[in-house]
């Protein structure tokens, strides 16, 4: 069971901070950049510092959409294990039957993945029906385009978000589902909380974003599960040589911050 | 312009029938098998097989998220070009800042992308801003949990759906924005139609799916633009050493069949 394991991963290191490996080809370190697979030789040298701080790792698949880009996700993800650390891959994927089925072997990997709920329940259903793995649902995002949709009234009064969380709570049929909730609005955070208690929330935004972390603790945690994410504020925290060290303490930093608020 | 480029492409070979472009690994044909690239295997032997009935190729990235798979997808897009046949990379891909502009690189090699709307305005901009290139919004699809969220009424009285069409039109700046828009009920298809007149459809679910044919002709095109897709009705219609021959029969079929309504 995912959260179940990563529950364990938590209260082991003291840390809910999620850490973003999102190396974007244009600001790796130049010292980097003859490795054949640049993105793993920067991913290896981010998780050897700062796994001790990592409750989970989680890269996104955008910047792994290439033939060698793949070659790195695997590598990565295999040394993250290696570390006892799981990974949710951040695909936000969603789509129908046999395409849908695809999609889902990248769980074979990865020990979670974020999915898109616009198509709706068949279109996650082979995610959510690996038991043992992990499905964050895009809820509510705190980009500025989160408003377009999700903060929609519908007409029985409550926001097309808000029924999202309901519908990942009725899909929840093996306690494996949880929502990605930015932490750009804390009462919205507060209010999602109430309304799915035993859901875990994925919280971006802490970072690079600006998001309001005491809130993010206090309301994305679900029976102690749920993970705080930051991904530019880390792993680019620093230039040149020095980059892994900046990383490392920067997960650190913000290790301290989430805790004194759980 | 892409739609420009596609109407063009419609109006030489008296087509609109898209390829989908979606290697099952458990179904491809034995013996070839033990090809370095399967996938681009078969690939090239369909688009031999159907391009001069094809008005364009769609491949699903979810067959492709693999090292070897993402060569075969390049070589596939590069080979449909040899044919002068657009390509839309079926992504349904949406994120924010600088991961959304990363997801737009896949635009550099494919014609058009599908795009999921839940993020927002800005989750898509990426794709957007690239005037050359088209951009199919998910409106409204054709699979079971296609109601779940889309046909959710707003407390304004229109769908969910119907927003995402208004949106799209909105975001239409270059011309460039189409809509999916499933096959599988006839008198949506008409009635998004007319409110948005000016924008393509992507029609899928003809083919396996066992959408109307003539609803899809009748109300996916926009001026002349616009495409009606199969997949595995096409490119598994047949087995074995002959399946390039069966595809290219089932693409010419489809052709005749929706040109009776054109």
């Amino acid at each position: 069971m995912f959260f179940d394991r990563l529950r364990e991963r938590i209260d082991t290191i003291d840390s809910v901070v999620c850490v973003g490996l999102d190396p974007d080809p244009g600001r790796l370190p130049d010292h980097l950049r003859d490795h054949e697979l640049p993105r793993w030789a920067f991913n290896r040298r981010i998780i050897d510092a700062t796994h001790e701080h990592a409750a989970a790792y989680k890269p996104n698949a955008a910047f792994y959409e290439d033939s060698k880009g793949w070659r790195a996700l695997i590598e990565t993800i295999a040394y993250a294990h290696g570390k006892d650390v799981p990974v949710v891959l951040d695909a936000k994927r969603a789509d129908i039957g046999n395409t849908a089925r695809q999609y889902a072997t990248l769980l074979d990997d990865a020990d979670a993945i974020t999915a898109n709920p616009y198509m709706g329940r068949d279109s996650v259903e082979p995610f959510l029906s690996r038991a043992d793995k992990g499905v964050f649902l895009l809820c509510r995002t705190s980009n500025t385009g989160g408003t377009d949709l999700q903060a929609l009234e519908l007409a029985g009064g409550e926001t097309v978000y808000e029924r999202v969380a309901t519908l990942a709570d009725e899909w929840n049929e093996h306690d494996n589902v949880g929502l990605v909730v930015g932490a750009t609005a804390p009462e919205e955070l507060e209010a999602l909380r109430s309304r799915v208690p035993a859901l875990p929330f994925l919280v971006p935004g802490v970072g690079a974003q600006g998001g309001d972390a005491q809130a993010a603790v206090e309301f994305g945690l679900a029976d102690g599960a749920g993970l705080v994410n930051s991904s530019r504020g880390i792993i680019f925290a620093g230039e040149g040589e020095a980059f892994a060290d900046a990383a490392g303490n920067a997960a650190k930093r913000l290790k301290r911050r989430l805790n004194q608020h759980r």
